[in-house]
């Protein structure tokens, strides 16, 4: 195991009507003016944000309102956000909404008090110093936003999808009530589940030796994960398995199945190229990218994939030849895949194999490699979307 | 599953060499006159201490001294303590030692802003309300006190043994260096790692249904303990092994496999009592009453014991007697025990059957109940001595 440190300060609020408390906790944690960040129409129609107006309205802390946030969000919102903070004089950002609001509300939050440009941080590793106080009430399992540091955005100038991680940008609070998202259609749901176990298995796939309590904790969230997704594509309503997805989407990302090893993230690296060049769903790139990535890099070490079909996937061991179950393995992700309605190849994707060129070339990696479970070169990503481009069942 | 709310905002510092960051940590969260707080000559000899001092020297952070808390932390240590910080304007205590040490520092901390007597908040249910800050070095895994907001104390007068729970008990920072573990005795490490798959179990066993995300966490933890603790036991040295035993620790108590779900924790009242009367260690009292509480109320919820045999203890499922398969897997439990040289009886333990009265009277439940899995009786209580009394392998 290597060393590391481990801080997730955020309180979460799990349950059945939990947003009702979020201006108490707006208050528990300081903010006197709050700018409610969202996204789309739902929360308005589903009368969420009403009920988050509310809360605060019941704590007499004041508010201003900035909707539209896209998914893959953009920087012309977070530069508008910044500036409505500044003249409103907001000193609390409540995000209500999935991971691209959260992730738009930690680009507003790092933005306000810097002088420079927000995008200084995004894809540079300089050092956020300084941040506004972030809340959140969660509308989507995914992207694990809620109880991270991280923040992924998109420069709309070129597409550029570039992220920044400060234990700064960690909320104070996430409030996380599971009916929220049982209005969410089965793609979106699918889309999200993808990128919770995307996760987990960015993480899974180490060079790290003796690591079993996190090998065991990555294998736990996948494994609720395999039984309880089916659940909510065929059942959308049912509370339990959206309760277990949406704790296990938390876990998943806030690197406590994480800690004291090497991680990949290579597929998200990949995937950001094709959601900067489709504007597809992240978890839907993913889909079709991870599997992909897996075939590509199996032969680096064969008993942890051959491990990983065993004990997430149910595989028996194949003792003779441990790569047929390797790749038995992978095969059932991508069929897992397919049947909760996700994309499994570029044409499914609404891809074309021609781009694949531009694709390479937009990820900038040169002559340079990209580190992580094994190092990839160009040509190597080049090769992991062509396998993605033609794969089948 | 149930609505909860989590929160571990504990930084942990994990890793070799890491007591040596801990007067970096004392600054970050504040502190600017500290209390040492320690056991046995252990943490002197191992030169430990040194190591620690030296570290808030090099931030010149000022401290004073106090050593001598006993296994079992005592109320008038604690006493001692409060004095002290008052006396010498302490604003911060540093426990380096185990859970006892730990808990101790706990008393200390929520004592010193109190103007009534500390022993108020312990087995009352009073609020805490301000609290010192504490961090820990940690030098034996088990309690889960570096990362939980607990603290069980005894009172000298009468061994009663009673706890209270705050977050703002809940250490600042916490440094696990599982190097300070290595030269801990057998006897020692498989106590802790006893008590670590207890504060598991207690989670585990639950009228909740529908908790599949935290099952499979539960069984992570508990998954490992069983592959790692025999490997320390064989080789104490084994860094790798104490390493992955030492975040189980953690992990097994910050409530993160167990929030959203009943749990039980009479296991942990009942062996309070055998702790209090013959001052033996925790988890060697675990390891005599935990079985037996099982063997008690297995059949309140056959399937759940026959789950954990299953997915624990890997036995086979007998489907024609799903009974059969759940006492195996606590006949596995038991045999796991005795095989890291833990007592599985009152005998090896050191404890007397005629003493069964006295045990159950001091518990004093009297004609009330206490709650949990199974709700137990005083008749219940000694009934589950008398299984432990008498256990074979």
């Amino acid at each position: 195991m290597e060393n590391f440190s481990f801080y997730s300060p955020t309180e979460f609020v799990f349950g059945r009507e939990t947003e009702n408390e979020c201006g108490k906790y707006v208050r528990k944690f300081g903010g006197t003016k709050v700018l409610i960040h969202y996204g789309s129409g739902s929360a308005v129609k589903s009368g969420l944000l009403d009920r988050v107006k509310a809360s605060l309205d019941a704590e007499s802390i004041p508010y201003v309102e900035l909707g539209g946030v896209q998914p893959n969000p953009r920087d012309t919102k977070i530069y508008e956000g910044i500036e409505l903070c500044r003249r409103e004089g907001v000193d609390f950002i409540l995000s209500v909404g999935g991971g691209s609001c959260i992730d738009s509300s930690k680009g507003i939050a790092l933005g306000v008090p810097y002088d420079g440009d927000f995008w200084d941080f995004y894809g540079t590793g300089k050092r956020v110093e300084k941040a506004l106080p972030i809340g959140t009430v969660l509308t989507i399992a995914a992207a694990g936003s809620e109880g991270s540091g991280a923040s992924v955005v998109t420069k709309e100038d070129g597409m550029l999808k570039r992220d920044v991680g400060s234990d700064l940008l960690r909320p104070r609070f996430s409030i996380l009530n599971p009916e929220l998202t049982c209005t969410l259609p089965p793609y979106q749901t699918a889309c999200g589940a993808t990128d919770i176990m995307a996760h987990v298995f960015e993480r899974y796939f180490t060079n790290t030796s003796e690591v079993e309590i996190t090998d065991r904790l990555c294998e736990a969230v996948l494994i609720t994960m395999v039984k309880e997704v089916p659940r909510v594509i065929a059942d959308p309503m049912n509370y339990e398995a959206r309760a277990n997805i949406m704790w296990a989407g938390t876990v998943a990302h806030n690197d406590i199945v994480g800690v004291g090893r090497s991680q990949d993230w290579n597929s998200h690296k990949i995937e950001h190229e094709l959601s900067g060049l489709y504007d597809c769903a992240h978890g839907a790139g993913l889909a079709v990218v991870m599997p992909a990535w897996m075939e590509f890099v199996m032969n680096h070490n064969i008993m942890r994939f051959a491990q990983a079909a065993v004990r997430i996937w149910g595989c028996e061991m194949n003792f003779e030849k441990p790569e047929e179950t390797a790749m038995r393995g992978i095969r059932c992700f991508r069929r897992f895949l397919h049947d909760i309605g996700m994309p499994i190849n570029f044409a499914e994707l609404g891809a074309k194999s021609e781009d694949i060129p531009v694709l390479v070339e937009k990820l900038g990696l040169g002559d340079r490699k990209t580190g992580g479970f094994v190092s990839l070169s160009s040509d190597d990503v080049a090769e992991i979307f062509r396998i993605a481009a033609n794969a089948e069942l």
